[in-house]
């Protein structure tokens, strides 16, 4: 089967390789409709982040039917169409039903396995994977796609920052996962929306989704104008959709004490001082997203065609072009990229 | 009237000042029946903080009567018992409505007037004391003092490390604070209480206050403990109160993912590597405690002697023998000093 390697900064091939087998009883493999490029990806591809191995398989981000189930494997069956998350969990230990299932005790980080593929072996399949009610048509498959990841990322933390009715809630971040973030504060019933961008085109998707106010100033400006347009205080809860040591200072800065920073941008360089952090008396809270928490409720909202994240990408390829498609997100003339099999 | 000053570094006296008059309509003076020497007053006691005057006046805890009031003062009048928090606070205040009256859009910080003194100007007394009801007997002044600063950061630690019924709550910090938190996680229905402590009359007082576990190891090899006694999960919630780099890694590395971490010790040193903490999905709130928010229900519970933390002063003293009980703090001969007048 062909899939994504990546051999160093800049350099991705489709190559040939073996296909998957079952290896655990509670394994299914399913054969990818889709699967697309995450903003994460390109730290590696950047040179910001060593590979893990060389060359690496990439992607953690899948949809599709399933092919193979091991003997254990009881919640779906060949044929199904299943979504799942970019983090294995088998859903039944304490640190799951709490929640959390992206840290469950037995996780397995779907990036080791390499989605970028035409067939992927999903571990604990039973605890990971979402059936879809029916086959779906095709204009659901991208918002399918971005329920995998960016959109339950996103949703993770709006609820993190506790969007909710009467609240406002702030967005760093205009990438994909940013995107979702808005739609999530949105549908949570969130009053207003204040998105931090400088894209007319992601400005007006933030719009399409729910943002109320645009703000194009940066770090500490950018914070300033938050607390300017809410009487002095700062927004309710933030949502940090980067990672970077300047978006991070944003986000909190941007909220009021006692307010939320959910944090889903995966931290590159980022030191907290501790000192400062106490007086901003934030809740801080985040990591990587327990998306199979939310699918099944994506999932509906999805498949009743009441939200629509599949608009957060803006280029379509086939998985052989997936070359074209990193290039295209690194020099951000694509927010985010599906690849198609 | 006399107040304590500290000079420099381990050279605190007792001098004649000034006697505080109303300056803002706002204000009230309380003529102090007691007042404590706190754990932070020991930063720049052993020279880890910088004084903000030479000589400072020292002192941010208080309790007495109200000896004048300003012209707008209407929740206290002379002669009432009052018992205040360390942050000043307006408590009218979008912050302060949110139960964040320590970082009230007005607050001031008490430890800048200096209250380890005979009488104290009390900004905000509207916002800030809390009249008791009726003078208390004397067995009560410990634990009244007690309620003005650390057993309402310690219920305030509880409360962010959502301490409650059927859950494992860790206290990294056996000082007057951390103890006060035990007999907080107590009182809102933890089921489990772990005191990290090597003191055996600290572990006494702990267990006392309704400590189920004490562990003697500290840092990672303390938080390892906490995994191995929880079936590897960890705390549901871990109280910090010490600040240091060591405590806070033990406070966040003993609580499982999507747990909470309650931090209140002040940050001295602290920085949080941000990839570190991304992956231990905890939830982490602090800072100075809203002892105001907890003030009336602490005094109640005082009051009717369901609790009783003004165990946690083990030294005291008079006004004029500070020196001594900055002295017997700093060596560890008293965990915490209260100061008569």
């Amino acid at each position: 089967m062909r899939g994504v390697m990546m051999y160093g900064p800049g350099d991705v091939r489709v190559e040939e390789r073996d296909a998957p087998e079952i290896v655990e009883a509670t394994d299914a493999i399913v054969r990818l409709t889709a699967t697309c490029i995450c903003g994460s990806d390109l730290w590696p591809y950047r040179g910001a982040e060593p590979l893990a191995g060389t060359p690496q398989a990439m992607g953690h981000e899948y949809i599709g039917v399933v092919e193979e189930i091991g003997a254990d494997v009881t919640t779906v069956k060949v044929g199904d169409f299943v979504v799942g998350s970019f983090v294995a969990s088998d859903n039944t230990c304490e640190i799951c039903l709490a929640g959390y299932q992206s840290r469950c005790i037995h996780n397995v980080m779907m990036g080791a396995i390499g989605t970028q593929a035409e067939l992927a072996r999903i571990p604990l399949a039973d605890g990971t994977l979402v059936a879809t009610p029916g086959q779906p048509a095709a204009d659901l498959i991208p918002s399918l796609m971005a329920a995998s990841d960016v959109l339950g990322t996103g949703w993770y933390g709006a609820v993190a920052a506790e969007a909710g009715p009467g609240k406002t809630i702030a967005i760093v971040g205009d990438g994909a996962v940013g995107l979702c973030a808005v739609l999530a504060a949105k549908q949570l019933g969130a009053e207003r929306i204040i998105i931090f961008s400088r894209h007319p085109e992601r400005q007006a998707l933030a719009k399409a989704f729910g943002a109320t106010d645009v703000i194009e100033e940066r770090g500490d400006e950018g914070a300033a104008r938050v607390k300017e347009i809410t009487g002095g205080y700062g927004a309710h809860g933030t949502v940090e959709a980067v990672g970077t040591q300047e978006s991070m200072w944003q986000a909190i800065n941007a909220t009021r004490p006692g307010g939320y920073v959910g944090y889903v941008g995966v931290s590159h360089g980022v030191e907290l001082d501790g000192l400062n952090l106490f007086f901003t008396s934030v809740h801080l809270h985040g990591g990587p997203a327990p998306v199979r928490q939310y699918l099944p409720e994506l999932i509906n909202l999805i498949w009743d065609r009441s939200i629509d994240p599949g608009k957060v990408f803006d280029l379509t390829l086939s998985l052989a072009e997936a070359a074209e498609g990193y290039r295209a997100m690194d020099e951000r003339r694509a927010t985010k990229v599906l690849l198609t099999l």
